[in-house]
């Protein structure tokens, strides 16, 4: 197929033409070393103390219990206390790098090492857009941001519950949304963690399509597990993370604390709690099945001390994601953090500001995993529609971001001086004809139009351009083709189920 | 004075509450190393291949050629040529680290070293607020965002022409202003440098405020000089360097650089040439007066390949940020760059997005000065009063972050763990009693409230809370003190400048 038909092809498709080609996701560029070895070494010490005269719980899972039990864990009801180095011993199984099968193989990922994948929210009960404002998540909702999630190149991972969809029963609603990661897109993403039984679910619909032999040795779906801070593992979490590592499937495991509620209210204290939570959750992946692919995260934030209200992209959450992430990059392990996060209701300068000051600080941590990437709003509570194509500009600005700099021959452009000389401009030169299509990162919405222009143009401010964005977008969206004999078996598979249980709300 | 009564005070004089005490600006962060020694010493190679082979212009200033010249510069017409090595042997006397005094000496910053200092907006024509809309600058304006600066502890340095008052006449208009730095705050400022002249006149009226024997040896008044790049200096600017260099003053030395116009389009090239440039530009200094002040700025970013419109917070001009950072640091002086830059005409999410995104990167890059961090609008042509306290917020985000962390046994907090145990919050503990009220930076205009209690107070964006904010505390100024004969002085020499010389509005 030649070049321009393939481009034609792609357009036709819906796909953003920024960048019109898949951008690297391979960093380029190095991790920030925010402490040194002192430092670290007394977070690690402390995190130690904390496991060993402080101990984490498990609480109403038996089974979690009994294998750190057999492992050689002190267990004293529900509480576990672990000799020094015990836990990261436990975690020295879990794999550095490893691969995640899409539907379509040409959208695999790879975790850990220099790679940086993004995927959208995850978790809100509301939607809002410009035009309806805030209301509940539906089906319909849960659909479209599947659907924009697999228009652009710039998020490479379909996260999991989108949003809630709350038109549908809540031990129904798991059915729908892996139906729509998996009909609606073709990359990666991940199933229901809500209930043993909906992890159990989520996998089958995965063997519908990827096979079960296929599923035993390679990667295709992600359970999302947070610890229960302070120091506690509740059996729902637990038993959805046992269900994934025993089907060899993965696990992204975080503390998600804000400090002075979950944690005392100093950073350190907080670094070395999450540290030692998360490290107990990848032992137990790996105690249910050795070589289980996990990935560490972090979800630290902070509150406002006045009001207890959840904050982010603060000062403090930056510090804390940059210094945690030297402990996960001395474990060897895949690092989730960060996302475009912010309290604001609306998509304005508020919540542009908290979400960069959120993101930046993961990029520069050294970030591998970064779900929570475009929507949110509200401290988690709403995704929005126009902060959602808002936040894929800046997710493309990161990937740019993290290929660097080269300095070489051609980039350093000494014939470009030869030929124009002192005092002229460099518009015309040979070096900027040959360099110019690929020199730059183009944003979609930023106006960048003179002011009287741009007052033409009806002095629409971001979010205005950004409604048009999605809308022009979800009305381009075309399908990705499916095996229609699947699509049967998966659409099969859900009528049963929904038919085999009255519908239960909580 | 008791605590309570020197708090009321500083309310009463408008001061925001945030941090209510006066911030630290001494770094406590490493600065990023986006490079690594092969790819430094490449661009250092550039920048001297530039010098030698390209070279500089200066034009239409005999003098400065006529120094560089004795100094043993090859020139031609107005060509200068540098042996390898030459310029930057020139710029070795310039001070590494020095004081900059203010009127109010508690008020004096440092430049260079682990030095954090920031300045509001500088050089727009237009000024815009969220009710009367976008029209020129006039002096009012001028003086209003000078009483802002005053009130906040989170600029230390008044920058200078931070708007046109386009209402006076071109060459009288450098007067109100220098009158308005030396008359409504009391923090260092920039003079003019629009014409020799007019820099004379800045000089003269601080030497009303300094004294003359006072300033033989402080720095109090910097000019804040531009590149007309590619490798060109104009008169204007060098004249107004040599003026501030001769009194024994500061100039901030910069390259206003837009890769693909003022530069080849790739960055290396734009970062070896801005560093050429500057060079030249502090040798300058040094042959006028050795020892004099001076500070490496860059200005560097991206244009839109398509429109040819000015872009800001880009990635690539994040990566030559953190580039030509570790030049200068390898000169060993400080460092201007960033600022809150944006290309947007209102304080919306994008003006937000690309403001965070250029100082993220100079704040990482180790920056010592930073000036244009309050108010910038459309790409430096207007500053907006919303956009103003909106960037404040971020500048104590910046100054908190800054600080880095603190790993202590306090900051552990092994106590709040022995006495709340596991599964409850902390917020009840003694070490959060203990620790809670420094803990946190606190945005200020930040909404983080529940979506109930925001609706009830009347679904507010940022820029509509941000109008209240300024309003509040210009209503609320007070000026610092003054000796009546010092302002009787200035006010004197105001008036028989004007007097002297019919308006001229170019």
């Amino acid at each position: 197929m030649s070049r321009v038909s393939s481009r034609r092809r792609r357009r036709r498709r819906g796909a953003t033409d920024i960048p019109v080609a898949r951008p690297s996701t391979r960093r380029n560029i190095p991790a920030y070393e925010l402490l040194d070895e002192a430092s670290l070494v007394s977070l690690e010490q402390h995190a130690e103390w904390l496991l060993t005269e402080i101990g984490v719980e498990i609480r109403g899972d038996a089974e979690a219990l009994r294998l750190f039990k057999e492992a050689g864990v002190s267990v004293d009801g529900e509480r576990l206390r672990f000799d020094p180095g015990h836990v990261r011993a436990l975690c020295s199984t879990a794999p550095k790098n490893y691969t995640m099968h899409a539907r379509d193989p040409q959208r695999n990922i790879e975790f850990g090492g220099d790679n940086l994948i993004l995927g959208p929210a995850y978790g809100s009960p509301f939607v809002t857009d410009l035009k309806n404002g805030r209301r509940y998540g539906t089906v319909e909702d849960f659909q479209n941001f599947i659907k924009l999630t697999y228009m652009t190149p710039l998020l490479q991972h379909q996260s999991g519950t989108i949003c809630e969809p709350v038109d549908v029963a809540v031990n129904k609603r798991h059915l729908d949304m892996v139906y729509a990661h998996l009909r609606y897109s073709d990359k990666p993403f991940m199933g229901s963690v809500t209930a043993p039984e909906r992890a159990e679910d989520s996998l089958a619909m995965a063997r519908i399509v990827f096979g079960e032999a296929f599923m035993q040795e390679h990667l295709v779906i992600q359970g999302n597990i947070n610890v229960n801070s302070p120091l506690v593992y509740d059996d729902t979490m637990t038993a959805a993370l046992r269900t994934y590592a025993a089907a060899n499937q993965g696990n992204v495991i975080s503390s998600f604390i804000l400090g002075g509620a979950m944690s005392p209210v100093t950073p350190a204290a907080l670094i070395a709690q999450a540290h030692a939570e998360v490290m107990v959750g990848i032992a137990l992946t790996q105690l249910v099945r050795k070589g289980a692919p996990v990935v560490y995260g972090s979800f630290l934030t902070t509150m406002d001390l006045k009001t207890g209200a959840p904050t982010f992209g603060t000062p403090e959450s930056s510090l804390t994601t940059m210094a945690i992430s030297q402990l996960c990059r001395r474990l060897g392990l895949p690092f989730r953090c960060g996302g475009h996060l912010t309290a604001s209701k609306v998509a304005d300068a508020q919540a542009m500001q908290e979400s960069v000051d959120t993101m930046n600080p993961a990029i520069m941590a050294g970030a591998n995993f970064i779900f929570q990437s475009a929507g949110w709003l509200e401290g988690g509570l709403t995704i929005g529609y126009e902060k959602f194509v808002m936040d894929l500009d800046h997710c493309g600005a990161i990937l740019r971001m993290t290929q660097g700099l080269t300095i070489d021959a051609n980039e350093l452009a000494a014939d470009a001086y030869l030929e124009a000389g002192i005092g002229s401009n460099f518009l015309g030169v040979a070096h900027t004809l040959r360099n110019y299509r690929t020199a730059n990162y183009r944003a979609e919405l930023a106006d960048t139009n003179s002011f009287e222009q741009w007052s033409e143009d009806g002095r629409k401010n971001t979010e205005q351009r950004a409604y048009e964005r999605w809308n022009q977008m979800l009305s381009e969206y075309l399908p990705p083709e499916i095996d229609p004999a699947i699509d049967e078996a998966l659409l099969e598979f859900i009528a049963r189920k929904k038919a085999s249980m009255a519908d239960a709300w909580y």
